[in-house]
């Protein structure tokens, strides 16, 4: 291959190489290019295609977490928090499955997750060619636009409308491959098993992103088809024996997004602009619910979900921020930056990306507030308005050919915006009314008064009437009354007096510009300089390097390690026995009831949680944690404050994943949940 | 004088210089060292040392701001947002005069404001041979304590136990010189007019430092002594005239601080660690305080006041890591300090204090949160918690010899002390429990659960339960047992069973700790390598150049004038009829009520707010703006969210003032709220 050929021209050695190349432990692979013999010799092990096929046919995506196939029968592997939403669905404030876990007699008790979609990826194909070949040519939102038909042309050849698979191009290298995956798509996905929430969030969020940790933060979903359990000969064999130190591990999972291409002006902009604004509207965000929370044991229950995910998105935000003001970290991105543009020099034509990226950082720096205020955080999380949004663009997007809609509804995605839409999920008005009038009053707020589309926003009604006006009136919550809307087109939109509808409608024009200015303007011109970028790194490092993560299935390697760097020394492991002298009674740090009950039974030296020093990221939660045989040995719960700077740069000193083991996860099944059939099922004696 | 002879050798024009040199209309100026003539060049006015003693002596400093004598009965004219506490203190959910607005009919009806002092500054005396003399050779904590206490023997000799004077040692260059600031000192204080709050606030937080402005940012209080007004001969001449662009003015207040020789790894410290880490904590204080008042209008009533004052300290931190983001300016900063540091190579020994304060920046990164968080921000506006730290520690320290304490409880201090801790002031046991618990989860959150500092602040009770307990139990609501267990000193302290006092004692060696830590580590290297900056600054510039301000009385300059930069482009003036179209009628755009109803009455052409170029910052609040014949034609009470970045540099092209205009208040208190008897005595016709 020809960027092979450059870098062996070049003389550079893969393992030594600053930005572009992987070194020890580095990267986020996917199973089409995974370096099987630098990971064997690097490890002492001896996995192959056979190996990589397997354990990719075992593992899961399941919302936006990870997972994997631990039966013949179905029985999927994840964390708790990666059923939180779920549990609460399907809980009540009399019967609350976060406080009791959900712990069914029977396979017959086991309860579907309203809205669950679970997928294996079973094939890979390569589609660079045509996804290049469309935006030839063409710039700003044009380029954009032609991309994203493209990629609908090939996603609904590819699965046909089949609802079973569900097709997606993925771009990898920032536009220097593109891939069709191909998922097979199960939409039946029940709760087999939930801890109860505090054993598996003992610490709360001053626990999280922090080892050492005490969290039982597993728990099981089964797929189902025709309501019966789907049968999985290709699973994982399940192990839990008492880790050791050292030992080499895989972690297979969907890790959410990494960074590592930003340059380092792209970095600026999200240290100086980008996180700030995050970061301060969540922490307001976060004051607010925590106040609503404690106004009555009923807003306790409906915040705690919404509380959980806002606090870990906020400490994310702060690893991140550390990392982008930590001087010794940035002078490390800086001086790959300037290997990378040095060879870049010596080897290549008079592309300058950098300049390109360079020239959006002023106008990404302006539109960034309106952008994200006014189109990806629109609502504030308000599922009513979320979904009354869905129902309004679907409406206007279908009149048009699916080549010219918003990509999300190309007609290959409108199965999955449908199972989404018409999803059973509780909503709760007061709760509602808090995203509201936080979203409208920040918007407001960043925005300024004078600015045009605040006023479209707002009219002459404040934050606090507009949301109380919306959400008395909407009949969103009903599912029966969406479908009606999707199924009666643009016609039933517009004749709808829902207020929500009407005021989406009313909003479209203001929002759709911001939009459209920011693909112009800001992610246009950086997907074509990313892509260059991209490019001449391949010139350089060729397919030696992995992509950046992109929610889609990769494999991690590394060793069960603990970690001795400031701010972050401790062994490996923490036990049971750990986790009874931590424990002070008071929330977050007491032990969940049966957890406690269950005390005597169990040996204090099981091991709970491990460390591992595998490259990860965010959406590697419930990643099956796998052994050379290809035995799940644990799953993925989180990775440290520190490790955080992963989404810019891999810094193997700091880098850690923690783990709950399969054998704290036996321990809770067998001896603290009566969970014995699933003990038997995973094969356990 | 030694620098001017220097600036001179190096041929150094003092108005086109870089940092040191002030350029046009930039300075805030002692009134000791006032540039009379460059000012008067520069605006073509005529003012004379007669003139400077005349604006010293009509000027005030009441509580955190600025005001201007305007009668010769004791009245003074300051901002209502400065007289906001003593209206918030003096009222009643039922009697509440921040919605009516406080119109005493008669002079006996004007109230004492509890616990408002005002002083005017009478005596500027030279102490710095004194001070740099205390300090020789010391270095750290030493350092710090050896400066206070000399400061504190030359304070008690000033003002000798007279308790209505107030001696203050004032650092101006940051250690180049140290002045003896003697003030007259008036501990009656009563407020004589405050209109409706929405007159003054219309447009709320988001119209604050914004421009065109729309408020009656303005109020009247008066001193008292043995029950009867102050007579004050020296006093401005009320000039309600309609202003007219282009006219210079002088603004002379107290402004805050500034930090202007701050040098870049100094900044980079601010933008990267301590900005972040205020903005953050306060923006979920914020969201904690809005849901609070929205549970009832009793919680509306008590957080008023609170969630203004921290929406306006947060929006101003927000301004200024705009300033510190914004690479242009970053770039004038570090131009400026080139230039100087170029200037000083040629010009001075081999002293380099940029490199001391580089060492101490990883110090400072470090030890920033738990300084701020255990020491400045201690029970996060817990007036019992204050209250309890302010006895705790007084009788802690008044067992020591003056010269040996912590600097605030210097003998020459300790009746600013007592009148302050005496004062009455209602508490709201609901809004303590807010700011306690935000306080003590934010503290372990920001320092972790495992730092031994944490561990003794909660010991194994929760923020929530621990606060609960402190409020309950605490009996220091009543000014009498505040007065008793100050009068009893380190027994009745020792012996209290009130669990605030017994809390602050317990936690007395984790917080005195960390307070001495930061003085070794930071402040003393910090304040001895800026003085010899500062002292590197006199050697090339002189004191042609001004002083950062530190909250004493400074003079600026400039002209009244619109702005026409990117962001801020609009005239100089607002006018009544501005704020009639601004009005939506809903909060914070609903227009007072009283106000409202007086519309017919007032001339929609009447200048309400102001525009001035005057060098400004927080604390010029209620600064007194005065024409060139020293009449007073307004009062400062804003400035633009961009003009924040005058903390840490002058910026000519965006630096705008905000000033409520006499003419404005007269309309107010004639045609508005029936104040004729005002009127009359500030000499309007």
């Amino acid at each position: 291959m020809r960027p092979l050929t450059l870098a062996a021209a070049l003389g550079v050695s893969s393992l030594a190489l600053g930005i572009g190349s992987a070194r020890a432990e580095e990267g986020m692979w996917t199973f089409d290019n995974f370096p099987i013999a630098a990971a064997n010799r690097l490890l002492g092990t001896n996995i192959d295609q056979a190996w990589l096929d397997r354990v990719r046919l075992s593992s899961v995506r399941f919302g936006g977490c990870s997972a994997g196939l631990v039966s013949g029968e179905g029985l999927i592997l994840t964390n708790n928090h990666c059923v939180a939403s779920c549990v609460a669905n399907l809980s009540t404030q009399a019967v609350n499955y976060a406080a009791t876990g959900f712990t069914p007699a029977t396979r017959e008790e086991e309860l579907k997750c309203p809205g669950g979609t679970a997928e294996i990826l079973t094939e890979i194909t390569d589609v660079t060619a045509r996804m290049q070949a469309a935006g030839e040519g063409l710039s700003g939102q044009a380029f954009t636009q032609a991309r994203a038909a493209e990629a609908g042309r090939i996603e609904s050849e590819g699965c046909g409308g089949d609802p079973t698979l569900r097709c997606q191009v993925v771009t990898l290298y920032r536009g220097g491959q593109f891939k069709l995956y191909t998922y097979r798509r199960y939409t039946d996905v029940r709760l087999a098993f939930a801890p109860e929430d505090r054993a598996a969030t003992f610490g709360g969020d001053l626990d999280n992103f922090s080892f050492p940790r005490f969290s039982i933060d597993a728990a099981f979903i089964r797929i189902y088809e025709n309501d019966a359990p789907v049968q999985t000969p290709i699973h994982f064999t399940w192990n839990a024996d008492q880790p050791v130190e050292g030992t080499p591990v895989f972690v297979s999972g969907s890790p959410g997004a990494t960074q590592r291409l930003l340059t380092m002006d792209q970095l600026l902009t999200v240290r100086d602009v980008m996180l700030p604004l995050d970061q301060l509207i969540a922490s307001e965000l976060r004051g607010r619910l925590i106040r609503f929370s404690q106004e009555s044991e009923e807003n306790a229950f409906i915040a705690m979900d919404p509380i959980v995910g806002l606090e870990n998105t906020y400490k994310r935000g702060l690893g991140r921020m550390r990392a982008l003001v930590d001087p010794q970290f940035m002078a490390m991105k800086s001086e790959q930056e300037a290997d990378f543009r040095r060879r870049h020099r010596d080897a290549a034509n008079a592309s300058d990306p950098w300049a390109a990226l360079s020239a959006v950082q002023p106008i990404q720096r302006e539109l960034y507030a309106p952008y994200t205020l006014l189109e990806t955080r629109a609502g504030g999380g308000s599922l009513h308005f979320a979904w009354a949004r869905t129902l309004v663009r679907a409406a206007q997007e279908r009149e048009k050919p699916s080549a010219e809609r918003l990509p999300e509804f190309a007609d290959s995605r409108l199965s999955a915006v449908q199972s989404s839409l018409f999803a059973e999920r509780p909503t709760y008005p007061a709760l509602e009314q808090v995203y509201l009038e936080w979203w409208l009053s920040k918007t407001r707020e960043w925005l300024t008064v004078d600015d045009p589309r605040v006023q479209a926003l707002l009219g002459k009604e404040s934050p606090e009437a507009l949301s109380a006006r919306l959400v008395a009136g909407s009949t969103l919550a009903d599912p029966a009354v969406r479908r009606a809307l999707w199924e009666g087109g643009l016609a039933a939109i517009e004749a709808s007096d829902d207020p929500m509808i009407q005021y989406v409608l009313l909003i479209q024009d203001e929002t759709r510009a911001v939009r459209s200015e920011w693909e112009e303007k800001v992610q246009g011109p950086t997907d074509r300089a990313s892509e260059a970028l991209a490019a001449a790194r391949f010139e350089i490092y060729g397919d030696s390097v992995y992509p950046d993560a992109t929610g889609t299935l990769r494999l991690t390697y590394g060793r069960i390690e603990g970690s001795d760097v400031p701010g972050q020394r401790w062994g490996a492991f923490t036990t049971f026995g750990g986790l009874w002298d931590r424990a002070t009674g008071a929330a977050p740090f007491d032990v969940a009831p049966r957890l406690l009950a269950a005390r005597e039974r169990i040996d204090p030296g099981t091991v709970l949680n491990m460390a591992v020093s595998s490259d990860t990221i965010g959406g590697s939660s419930g990643s099956p944690v796998v052994n050379a045989a290809g035995e799940i040995v644990g799953a993925n719960f989180d990775s440290t404050v520190l490790t955080q700077r992963n989404a810019y740069g891999y810094d193997r000193n700091v880098n850690r994943s923690v783990i709950v083991t399969t054998g704290a996860v036996t321990v809770a099944l067998r001896d603290v949940y009566g969970m014995d059939r699933l003990v038997t099922e995973l094969g356990v004696d």
